[in-house]
């Protein structure tokens, strides 16, 4: 029987996704940033009373907000902080200080109100959505098989990208998972390569032995799983995690949604990288909140080709990195939005000496 | 547990002086950071539901603002912002990429609302003051002798040690006044050598041959002050300028006060230098907000043994690093207060595996 080709869906918010390649065919067709929004605001940006690029960082920031949200005058108003929360069944390999226990005590935690993230979404007036994936069933351990089949891949992905909110003007990520450092470096080093060791850090504050034994169980978890994850996308599947796979799929989601996006620590650019391994445009609307002192993510960092704004030598996750970078874009915004012109405010120009 | 008993002497707040050998006396009696606010604010983070140190530099600058408000506590409600204005007789030297007259028109726009400080004290919540230190008449061609006298110095460290409010909780300083990078350059200069060219950068964006011509200034200067500049104060008085003279007033008043104080960038940093060179204690209680863009900036920091919160390319001037920076001690101050401990959250503390 005969088949005539069927016309994919176009691309949108809420697009369903029910395969690793309808992931796939969005990723090869991202909206780009608005570059007449862009120009419009770095047009403005040249003509306030400050000598030009004297707000550094900042400006730069301004313009990649306006082309990211498509208006020339970029706003932080509404920032979205979404928390993923998942279990790993490589915590009962001792890769973790903490016991596996402790995930569902903070997602607890984030909704009773007493976790750090909730005192900074407050602080920045963020919403904080936060999403339990499946935490009573933990992912396949890494160091016998995949984590997650496709089709759990594909849920938790779908997860992500549902969870963007429409009236956000920016979204933070962040994640809690006990055992998700060790995820994490799996993900770099299949993404990446080097050495395992080179990905593996403290963590939540493993030393000595154990974080010995867990870069081996790193090693061994990219040995495990060789013949699946040479696409960054079944990389991502095979020795990430859910709140991995939720991450990338709410970065997708926000592309498509005209969000532009705060990457957290190690293990949320860890996530975002898997898209950037598939598609290295993916992440254009995102920037990386902080450096965390997890020692890959300087790593990772320099490998997205990318900067981060903040370096405070954090190592928490929860999106704690990201919405305190909010307060950076909401600096940016404000100066952008309400500085006089040098014709406004009748201030003499750059001499035209030298 | 045995503590040293660190006495609090009264704040001196409107301590009048009429001479340098006043300010002299002052720092010789500098209070003490409160070890038992400093104490309590460590005892508390300690049980809060996260990694110990996993908040980074956030965990410092809790303690660091505990111990110099003198509560275990810290809080960041209600910022002041201290901008010092004044005008340089060497800026007809070419110095500067923007005309003298700029100083009075960015003080005006300071009023109107219109400058980059403005955007960000009402970000931060911050009362913005703005103090024009004798703009009609600008000091003394540091090429040709001293700056200010004795009197117009001091004069000027007053203003700034009353320029800071009771009831503030953390005070931000900022300066404008066109070729005051120049000042800022010979102040390092004369305090910690080297050579005149290590200290001199673009500032508002003066480049090649006037760049050179500013750092032939700037030798010159220390050159011609040479028999007055060994004792720091008389270095700020004979090759600074009047705002950085009040900076270095609000900085000792600050400390009189119990207000711990952000630094901004290389101007600012170069004033409260001075009270460094007299008294190696004198700036504990201050913290140098972020690295400026103009290159002498980092190369004081490290001088002072120092480490800024912020790297973001900026160099405006007007107190905006320091009003960025107060956003991360509002954030640290709300995690320290907000997050509920291990035992409130009944979420398990670290395995005694290992």
């Amino acid at each position: 029987m005969a088949e005539s080709p069927q016309p994919r869906p176009e691309p949108a918010a809420n697009a369903d996704i029910g395969s690793i390649d309808d992931v796939r065919a969005l990723l090869r067709r991202l909206p780009g940033p608005d570059e007449a929004a862009r120009a419009a605001c770095l047009a403005h940006e040249a003509q306030l009373t400050k000598p030009a690029g004297a707000l550094g960082r900042l400006e730069a920031l301004s313009a990649w907000l306006a082309a990211w949200q498509g208006r020339a005058e970029p706003r932080v108003e509404r920032p979205l902080v979404c928390v993923f929360a998942a279990n790993h069944g490589v915590a009962k390999r001792g890769v973790s200080a903490y016991p596996a226990a402790v995930t569902a005590q903070m997602v607890a935690n984030f909704r009773d109100g007493g976790a750090a993230i909730n005192q900074l979404a407050r602080t920045i007036g963020a919403e904080l959505r936060v999403f339990e994936l499946s935490l009573e069933r933990p992912t396949g351990d890494i160091v016998e098989g995949p984590a997650m089949t496709e089709e759990e891949f594909v849920h938790a992905f779908s997860i992500g990208m549902k969870s963007v909110a429409a009236n956000c003007d920016v979204l933070c990520l962040g994640e809690m998972g006990i055992a998700n450092t060790t995820a994490a470096a799996a993900v770099c080093f299949a993404l990446f390569g080097g050495e395992a060791r080179d990905w593996t850090g403290p963590g939540t504050g493993v030393e000595g032995s154990a974080l010995a034994n867990k870069a081996a169980v790193v090693a061994e978890a990219v040995r495990v799983n060789r013949n699946e994850i040479g696409d960054p996308l079944h990389a991502l599947r095979c020795v990430g995690g859910r709140e991995l796979a939720a991450i990338a799929g709410a970065v997708l989601s926000a592309r498509l949604m005209g969000k532009p996006v705060m990457l957290d620590g190690y293990v949320c650019t860890a996530a975002a990288a898997a898209l950037f391994g598939a598609a290295p445009s993916a992440l254009d609307h995102c920037r990386i909140a902080h450096v965390s002192a997890e020692p890959g993510h300087r790593r990772l960092i320099e490998r997205l080709n990318a900067h981060a704004i903040l370096d405070l030598g954090m190592r928490l996750g929860e999106g704690t990195g990201a919405a305190l970078a909010v307060m950076i874009l909401k600096g940016a915004a404000a100066c952008h939005a309400g500085m006089a012109t040098f014709a406004e405010a009748a201030v003499s120009g750059k001499s035209e000496t030298d």
